[in-house]
């Protein structure tokens, strides 16, 4: 691959130890970044770019998301916004639908998603299982999913599915279920939460994981206080996620850890809960992460832009912090932020992945809510957008 | 012009008494809706446009915006999420900004906006003097404005510039400046708020107005309680404007009159407002417009969607509801709302102003923010996007 020059960089926000450089320019080349200096400083390339005074980020890191489903949930949708509540069973209608879409459909939709993101900034996402829930549907979706993203999630312990009882739901998962899915997988997640897994069982689910080499992440406190978050550090997940409702033994569990919080505030919106405490945990010196949980129930996303215009007006969030979140906070809830394959810095060695917006600095994805602001996407060098 | 017949619509909002269709067909002819019934029996038509499936709905009315200025805040905005408050007196540097700009920069720059709010189906714009001043920049801005907006409101009183005395000022807004820009305008409006003008001050300025045949608005109780709302009301007002700091004899006036609350959603989240009382005006019978308040300072957005998402999930608005004010509840606050060239709802006779969703219904609106959905958008019939 020849090198290519992208020059007229008003800001280059690099995320680490450089923060922001002004009227920047770098090289991408053989998919990596070969260079970053001062535009003045450019050197020749085969071919040139000029963004005109326009501002570059590295490219969303989506850490949670639901990719592949089948069926619609606009009507659960309406009927809470007319005041009905939010309740995990909801996920039963679309693991009916789930099933009995075909998968050619699965992965259409699950790649005009993909898509979508990608037209929003977002250069890796993870996507989970979790609306098959028998083994041949999870394996299934962990297949679909493996296609259209960049890693898979086990979610078989997503839902107890109705008719089931825990006990052999949970034999189901930590036996044949796993040991057909997590070949295509590089963690397991459990929602830890009442109405889903009791600590108990989410426990058995992670550390069944943890023996197929899978790490641990779980979805924890979103609906109220819960023992999800502590089980979680106490296993050393890679991320705790939802974390709504958190007293302070759990901030200084997380805190305490190389846990991640995963934060999804367009789930905590479409559901009405209270905004996670972003303030507090980055206060308390715990890493943030910030995520679409793209689902067709509770957050039915792909914008990470979204994610950090309302992290900053609403949670409290710088402008750095955020876009921090959503690009280095996203690769640590992978276990992907260090070494050669590092993602969601920009730095010299790295992985090209690029977001250039339509605007002189990333302030202006808070700035300027709702307008799409994305005006290029490289990944892995290759300008996609 | 020859017809256009729009078939394939899955959900038709028509705002009026029709509700909402479904697999629907409209056709357009000579700029206006010229049939509107089931797709099973569509007339036929010169040409043919298929939504395969997609939601149209009005295009927005976008009744308070600030197009035109010079000039950039994002700093300020940076360090009012850093823990600053937002003060009217922000209004002084994006005067100086707009007075040292080129009336072609003038123009060139709210052009931008306005593509982009029609990018995101916006198809009818009001926008606003204010950051002049004085007589020959107040006259240059609303000669832009009548370039690139559907309609322009005078508002000379935005602030009384530092250095004048609001006496001095007044008689320079309701003498001169209102003589200079009056013909260029269908109304006038005054910022009552403490800091910029008073009760009394603002009654001058819009019985001035009235004078000249400006129909009254104002930007009233935004940053905290005041008499705006009520002098607003009792002048028979178009609108009131922000209305965040509302006591039970504010809401019972406006509901006792004819005068809409127009609500700036973006604008509350970006100053750290409490969002407007949606739930309790629309359940006092009022009418409820939502708008941008597109300017640099408080609420740099053109996005009606963001308005329109923030409506639903944060403001207790149903989507019928939220659509229904981003639509006609801002024909009515412009007084557009009746007769031949009436904006803001699908009928047969009215302009073809229509905006068509990449989703099936309007509730995706609400159901996945952030998303751009906008999929076309016509203008009095023809297609612009
Ligand atoms: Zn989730
Ligand atoms: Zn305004």
């Amino acid at each position: 691959m020849s090198a290519e020059l992208v020059t007229g960089i008003a800001e280059l926000t690099t995320i680490t130890e450089q923060g922001v450089l002004h009227d920047a320019a770098l090289v991408i080349a053989d998919g990596r970044i070969a260079w970053i200096g001062p535009a003045a400083h450019a050197p020749a390339a085969d071919s040139r770019t000029d963004l005109a005074g326009r501002a570059v980020l590295p490219g969303w890191v989506d850490a949670h998301t639901h990719l592949v489903f089948g069926g619609d949930r606009s009507a659960e949708f309406a009927a809470r916004m007319a005041g009905g509540a939010y309740a995990a069973g909801g996920i039963a209608s679309t693991v009916s639908a789930t099933r009995e879409a075909t998968t050619e459909d699965l992965l259409r939709r699950a790649q005009e998603l993909r898509a979508e993101a990608e037209a929003q900034g977002t250069t890796w996402v993870e996507a989970k299982t979790g609306y098959g829930l028998d083994v041949e549907h999870e394996r299934r979706t962990a297949e679909v999913a493996a296609v259209v993203a960049d890693e898979v999630t086990f979610l078989g312990a997503h839902l107890v599915p109705p008719g089931t009882s825990m006990r052999d739901y949970v034999d189901l998962v930590t036996g044949p279920m796993l040991a057909a899915v997590a070949p295509l997988c590089t963690a397991v997640d459990v929602f830890c939460e009442r109405g889903a897994f009791d600590e108990e069982a989410a426990r058995e689910v992670l550390a069944a994981g943890a023996r197929a080499g899978l790490r641990a992440k779980v979805h924890a406190n979103q609906l109220g206080p819960g023992p999800g978050v502590r089980l979680g550090v106490e296993l050393g997940a890679l991320s705790v996620d939802h974390c709504n409702h958190l007293d302070d033994a759990d901030v200084d569990a997380i805190a305490g850890s190389t846990t991640v919080a995963t934060l999804l505030p367009a789930a905590d919106l479409c559901t009405r809960q209270p905004l996670a405490p972003a303030r507090r945990l980055l206060d308390a010196g715990v890493t943030v992460a910030l995520a679409t949980n793209c689902n067709p129930g509770s957050s039915f996303t792909t914008s990470m832009p979204f994610a950090v215009a309302t992290a900053v007006l609403q949670m409290g969030m710088s402008v750095e912090e955020a876009v921090r979140a959503a690009t280095l906070g996203g690769a640590t809830a992978l276990g992907r932020h260090e070494g050669h394959d590092g993602l969601g810095t920009v730095a010299v060695g790295r992985r090209a992945d690029l977001h250039a917006l339509d605007a002189p600095s990333a302030a202006h994805l808070a700035y300027r809510p709702g307008v799409p602001l994305t005006h290029a996407v490289w990944r892995r060098g290759v300008r996609v957008r």
